[in-house]
């Protein structure tokens, strides 16, 4: 077990001054969304396997201070979403057919999205059904509406990477992130932090450019974090593509090396201006957007400390922590996706 | 030119008891759209093609008392998406391939969201950029957000159908509705009412599945309207997948006659529902809401008036006006998709 790819990920720590946290409540939490997964049986996929996302604790990381049972109605969300990925957007017959993803993916939509019954049998949308009956009693109209509108950015964003894998086509970098953005789950994670909090963010806020770049910078650090983690693991299964790893090295002659310190460098400049620009955000926001960029801040951090507990990535010992950025440059990064983040940091 | 299809049409007139209206400035906006166009000049449609979709008299008849600079802005949009409508998801080579649609949507959604440059060289998207740079200028940052999240809804609809024709699928009746309130661009366009209006609808109230049933209902009737009427130019054209008298065709034995009756007994039950639904919503509704309601009806009225005249319905006659509904039952229909907004009646 001494494959350059490891040692890779051993050498390079991430920078994240951000304290860890997590909900008190979090074995209560996980005891009752296990009974809820027991009732719902979703098929393909095992029990142990699901218990092991370690959900519960992953969503209660996020929200230290939520209210517990809208943490709870959130965290069943992230076990339907862990399962809904494994079942039908990385492996299984739609996972390479956008022909055949579409129509499930526009149904379980419709479940999230319909209060009267959904005219479905299918336990994946019956499940997630469930879910938006608990979001419409426990959040307001507003807060529920942003989440299934994240949901669907997230559902169109897998569909985008089922075509490419049919299509066998590897992005470039600016085209990679774009992408991510909408396929690693961040939108409608991030969309269940105000209802974790039981507080919600004024329109006013949450709509303008600089907090929905914000929330955009915290999902893509996540995901580019997911992404250094789960090489290991996609490269055994074999599913290298379209990951920033691959991409990198298919975007210009690296060496493996090479390819994950610029991942590295790339995460830590978006770490640094996540750092500055919740700064900016924070100052003169509502009480409520405050907790708001608190929790993507917690996400952060708390996303990493999962994923190194995790069995889905089977382990990886702590990469440790590092003081200051790999690359520590403060300009935008050239790729169209992020870089007019930078200019929200203007006064 | 005496064929079944166009008796069946003139049979039947609609049930729609709401005046017509237009923007005073129709004209003026039609010029400078024209001249925005001629500037962008769009490939893979003809101008006279694009004018004949006579969008400038399609959006002002929808807001006929709108600020004249945000209704231009609006009318662009409409002009943009007939003609990436016509190029990119009823015919050409996207048409039928979604793994050739989806990065192309994703590559223009993402055009319209980036208030920065978007690296992008494609005349679409370069359009569609400038469309969104307009209502980042003219909208508060809550419309422009609806708005997006409208677009994206819009796409992820096409591309459900765009799969549907690559696998040659036909939809059941409750499929096709929720397929169709996707694809018919209802949720952009009822999306620009109050951008046009320039009267932000208050959250709480925009987010509320009451308001949530009633656009989507407007949408709708507005998209079964069009079934009908284009109809007959799918037929000549050879495009009859996917409308409604052929999906119910399709499901149960009907002669065109009787599906053509069937069709509009249920646009009228739904017509119905709005009258009702709208009298509801406006009931301690805000100002702007109620004018938001307005246009609703406006929009319903104004896309009938326009497809009457309008060169891509072929000149098709007026089926003249019914006082009351073919179908006059008040009990919801029985599809999932719509079921639900009938409980939206509610005290």
């Amino acid at each position: 077990m001494t494959q350059p790819v490891e040692q890779g990920l051993e050498l390079l720590p991430f920078y994240c001054p951000i304290e860890p946290a997590l909900h008190p409540a979090v074995a209560d939490i996980e005891t009752r969304a296990v009974a809820w997964l027991d009732r719902m049986a979703l098929p393909g996929v095992s029990r142990k396997r699901l218990l092991g996302t370690r959900s519960a604790e992953f969503f209660c990381r996020f929200v230290p201070q939520g209210v517990t049972h809208n943490v709870l109605a959130a965290t069943l969300w992230v076990y339907w979403g862990f399962a809904f990925d494994d079942t039908r957007c990385d492996t299984g017959a739609l996972a390479s057919s956008p022909g055949r993803f579409l129509p499930e993916a526009t149904r379980v939509q419709h479940a999230l999205e319909t209060p009267g019954g959904p005219g479905l049998d299918d336990p994946y949308a019956l499940a997630l059904h469930d879910i938006g009956a608990r979001f419409r009693g426990c959040a307001t109209p507003t807060q529920v509406r942003r989440f299934t509108e994240a949901h669907r950015r997230w559902l169109l964003g897998v569909a985008w990477q089922v075509a490419n894998r049919a299509g066998d086509h590897m992005p470039g970098l600016d085209e990679y992130l774009r992408l991510r953005l909408g396929t690693c789950g961040g939108a409608p994670t991030m969309a269940m932090l105000e209802i974790g909090l039981g507080a919600e963010v004024p329109s006013a806020e949450m709509d303008s450019p600089r907090v929905r770049a914000l929330t955009d910078c915290a999902s893509l650090v996540a995901a580019l974090d997911n992404d250094l983690h789960s090489y290991r693991k996609e490269r055994l299964l074999g599913q290298t593509e379209q990951n920033v790893v691959t991409v990198l090295l298919h975007e210009s002659p690296h060496s493996l090396e090479q390819a994950v310190h610029a991942a590295v460098c790339l995460r830590d400049r978006l770490m640094s201006l996540f750092l500055r620009l919740s700064h900016r955000v924070r100052r003169g926001g509502s009480a409520p957007l405050r907790s708001y960029v608190d929790c993507l801040g917690h996400g952060i951090r708390g996303n990493i400390d999962w994923a190194l507990r995790v069995p889905r990535y089977q382990g990886l010992g702590t990469p440790g922590w590092s003081e200051r950025p790999l690359d520590p440059r403060p300009d935008p990064l050239p790729y169209s996706t992020v870089s007019w983040w930078w200019d929200e940091l203007r006064e």
